[in-house]
């Protein structure tokens, strides 16, 4: 019943020959892997605003500056990146990059920046959309923790089900939200070259919010620093090209730049109508919201941008959910990581690391309340420090492997790694004390994690290697006379019957052990033994505490103190199995406590214990 | 380290011989027994006075007349009772007196109306200590639901620490209460025949609450079943009998007079002072809260009081931590409810009865929201239809015996039954639709669970029955040879050879089979098995879905299938088990996979599957 509820979500079970089918053109990649940078245009400028704003509404003025210097940022950035896809063509993601370059360190470095920034982005694109839906159904205020949650949950099922699906299923709302956002920003310039489109008085009043700061310099690098977040998923899609089409890496550049020429456009764009229209930043409105009423009026095509930018902003979320569960498949491969973060699902996809990814987000929206502004400090340091690794890894590339014209690109690759190194300190710098700290402080601890359970993964290698095990240690051919088998029992029945059959076909050593709970009931025990019980001598424990497990446990411990050189200590466990599970509420699972206590208890001689369990079924 | 707290929170275990001396004199018994039939004096009276206020204030004035003919009720009882507990001194519950003289189908009634009750005596006390603390102060009644389930909680906490303990930790309370209430009675009385006290004017006005109601005899009948719940609880001494240190039933008999007779001074007292002052029921103050606060003004004395009634209230519910538990074994004993119940814990108290009863009370507060008045209806029902079995059976149990006199105790109880099964009707007549009907509808499917259970347990005692079963089917000395073994592999390492290794020393029939998720890995594993595994062959199944344990157990289908004539089926199964904790979640757990689908599942072919854990320890 379990299966049939599971394969009703998640589809039916895919082969694993399946595999290499499961790849996307460019129209579905541009739609998985570009969500999450394009959607950022919904909140870039708003976050610059929020902070100049501090200084008063007079140096809004700034934003467009502001933006034009990020988007110079994004120029070099996509050249570094092009570069990167083309020197890995099988997947260069910061990990891989760092790694292979730079050494384990920096590696481990940029794996644990990015999964913190993965799992931010998810909770702050999921926040920001609802924060849209809000602006335009402000009743839906008081749910949007709930809202938040449903939208997490509803993404991890569609990633559940398979990466192609996701492609066709997000294509719509991603495109949709590109043609609306286009519109709004050529409708607005339109408007406001033929005069048709003015700034309203009331919004450009001063905020009055607080005291004003002085416009400094660091002011201004904040802002900066929180516009940048404009940058974060421009890496995605060179973690991504194993899931493009072949040629994976011409198709995978060419996504790349069709999405940052597509960023910048849209980011300058309406950066350069809030400053037009005099747009002051709000808690109850977003800042595209408030243009996109000004420019369409409060009609249905107002409607649709504010759904497709919840929808593109939900759906943003989804670039984590394919680059996370990847990325950490990656390290589990390399032992940092839990290997079942490696397990293919029914769909093919690393269905662990997409729940670990669903439940990770959620504890995020619902400590900060499903609030952006409260997000957008721990947001971005990760992403930009990965930037820096990669792209100093890149360097180091070029210059091991000297292939034609690799000064060039060994220059464009420091360009972008002196940049983003610079914009990775005024991160910090700037954003240290709201929230920052908590990701500085965050990813040695991961990197530490990592350290260990790589740690623990080779100790376990170390101990299971065969290395210096010799053929000839291999027992005998009859050995069975060997063995000291005991049974554990609690009465005298079929059940007990059918092991005590089976023991003795093991060992002509068998011993039935009972720890005495009740003296009635050894009695019985007794007087039935003498009949069935053969030639099995029955040994009865006291229990004065009516326990059943310890008293056999410390007869074996005793046992094996006596003879330490046996080696192997047998141990029968009956156990009935009811024929409906109601029924083994009705039961002492007694077989079920002592199995588990066996197997952690290795007994102070050091002699393993062999669990053998002989089921006797119930049919009604 | 859960031993730790285990044994910090409920005391050192004790040892079963220790069990006799667990008894209550009569002093200890009072208060553990009684608290329930005497606290409900809390309650009765505003009971009575709020049916009564629907017919206008002129009304209350039947209080008294109505309460005179429960005392009258209350004393028919106690002359049953009393030949109950001399009549059955091992402990005459309801159950086994209806049981032994009246059948199966009474007695498992009468338990399930015992049972039922237990369970509201313990959230109608709760709920109404709670009411008197917030009585006093109205600021804790946002957090009336928070404060019933601590309190619930407290008492199962006591009551896992053994029932002697309870004894003395409940005393002061009782006993507090007792002279408190009495002091209350008597000041009262004292300041009214001297005319120190009188009624305020506030208090004669009418209520004005809604339209009023005819005085009909239904509602005289209605307020004297709400007002009948003063009963409750006097059949819990009959119940314990043999809690009570020797003589058990002159003790209990003792005691159970003494109980009745301050119930009916308290509960007269209280409702003729309610009366003369003319008390009018109020949502936000209990009635005898109003009393005391004239009687005494606001002084500590009344706060005393209020404490004192909280405290009884509360304890009140003790009585069915004694008597829920108690019964719910004996009917465990006899089969009717899951045999865990039977199970005595550390403390030599029937722990896992006190944890239901304490988990079903609580639910019970949450979906009343912690109110007295809306569980009342539910009340007295089963207390009632209990009572009128076990009279019934007492009837019968004298015409059997036909001991000396016992025409005259045949009589009594003849007179019990009729005059409590009247009372039921009228409870069930006059409550049916304000909630009667959940408890007589709960009642047969309690009952039918009853028999469910039962059928299970005779079911499995006849499939384990060694009866026909002879003593020539003992297996031959060396049937070593013919079991055929698989051994579950998922790789080759040490923790592999040593499995083989003890499977080789049960048979010359050992194959290993291994499921083939990832072609690499099974091709190490092939290159390895040439050199270490000797000469057991490997099978490797294809898993085009990637599941390890789908295939691995088709293939055992499969074998059976070939051999049906085996019987048994060994599977031998290597583990390794992690050093620490923790590092199990570095691990698939495949292996206990396996275990959980091998037990549940027998095969189409009927064959036992015997499964072999052997452990291989990692150090570190």
């Amino acid at each position: 019943m379990f299966a049939d509820v599971r394969r009703f979500l998640i589809g039916a079970p895919l082969p694993s020959a399946q595999m290499v089918h499961e790849r996307l053109n460019k129209i579905q990649a541009l739609a998985v892997f570009s969500s999450d940078a394009l959607s950022s245009v919904a909140y870039a400028t708003e976050e610059i605003l929020l902070v100049l704003v501090l200084a008063g509404s007079a140096a809004l003025g700034l934003s467009l500056p502001i933006a034009l210097a990020i988007v110079g940022l994004l120029v070099i950035v996509v050249f570094s990146y092009y570069q990167t896809i083309h020197g890995y063509p099988s997947g260069g993601g910061a990990y891989i990059v760092a790694h292979e370059n730079l050494g384990e360190g920096p590696g481990l470095v940029a794996a644990a920046a990015l999964l913190t920034d993965y799992v931010l982005t998810v909770a702050v694109s999921i926040s920001a959309g609802i924060a849209a839906t809000t602006s335009a159904f402000p009743a839906l205020l008081p749910w949007r923790i709930e809202l938040c949650l449903i939208a997490i949950a509803l993404i991890a099922w569609a990633n559940m089900r398979g990466v192609r699906e996701s492609g066709t299923l997000f294509s719509v709302p991603t495109y949709g939200f590109l043609v609306l956002f286009l519109s709004l920003i050529a409708v607005g310039l339109f408007r406001l070259t033929t005069g048709t489109l003015e700034p309203t008085a009331a919004a450009a009043a001063p905020t009055g919010e607080g005291t004003l700061q002085a416009l400094s310099l660091f002011l201004i690098l904040r802002a900066f620093a929180s516009g940048s977040t404009a940058l974060t998923g421009v890496e995605a899609i060179s973690n991504g090209i194993p899931a493009f089409r072949k040629p994976e890496a011409t198709n995978a550049g060419k996504t790349l730049v069709a999405m940052a020429t597509l960023l910048g456009i849209m980011f300058l764009g309406i950066t350069f109508l809030a400053r037009s229209l005099h747009i002051i930043p709000m808690e109850s409105e977003t800042v595209v919201s408030q243009i996109a009423r000004q420019v369409f009026g409060e009609g249905p095509i107002y409607l649709a941008l504010q759904t497709a930018t919840t929808l593109i902003l939900v759906l943003a979320a989804n670039t984590s959910f394919a680059d996370f569960p990847r990325l950490a498949a990656i390290l589990s491969r390399d032992r940092y990581l839990p290997r079942q973060l490696t397990n293919l699902g029914d769909r093919l996809v690393f269905s662990n690391g997409i729940l670990l990814l669903a439940i990770l987000a959620s504890a995020l929206v619902v400590i900060f309340g499903g609030r952006t502004h409260g997000l957008i400090p721990l947001y971005a340091v990760g992403v930009f420090l990965s930037f820096t690794l990669s792209q100093a890894g890149m360097v180091r590339h070029w210059r091991r492997l000297r292939g034609s014209g690799w000064q060039w690109k060994a220059v464009i690759n420091s360009v972008g790694a002196v940049a983003t190194g610079v914009v990775l300190l005024i991160q910090i710098a700037t954003k240290f004390l709201h929230g920052a700290w908590v990701v500085l402080l965050l990813i040695p601890v991961i990197v530490w994690m990592f350290h260990s359970i790589k740690k623990h993964y080779l100790a376990v290698a170390d101990q299971l290697s065969l290395e210096g095990v010799c053929c000839e240690e291999w027992p005998e051919a009859d050995t069975r006379e060997r063995h000291k088998v005991l049974v554990f029992v609690s009465g005298m029945h079929r059940g007990t019957l059918g092991a005590l059959r089976f023991a003795r076909t093991l060992s002509k050593d068998v011993t039935a052990v009972m720890a005495e709970v009740d003296l009635d009931r050894t009695e019985r025990v007794k007087e039935r033994w003498q009949r069935w019980g053969h030639d099995v001598p029955l040994v009865v424990l006291e229990s004065p505490y009516r326990s059943t497990v310890g008293p056999l446990l410390d007869y074996l411990d005793q046992t094996d103190a006596r003879d330490p050189e046996r080696g192997l200590a047998v141990v029968v466990l009956p156990e009935f199995v009811a024929a409906r599970r109601w029924q083994e509420l009705l039961h002492n699972q007694t077989a079920r406590l002592i199995k588990n206590a066996l197997i952690y208890r290795r007994g102070h001689t050091g002699v393993d214990r062999v669990i053998i369990d002989v089921p006797y079924h119930l049919r009604h």
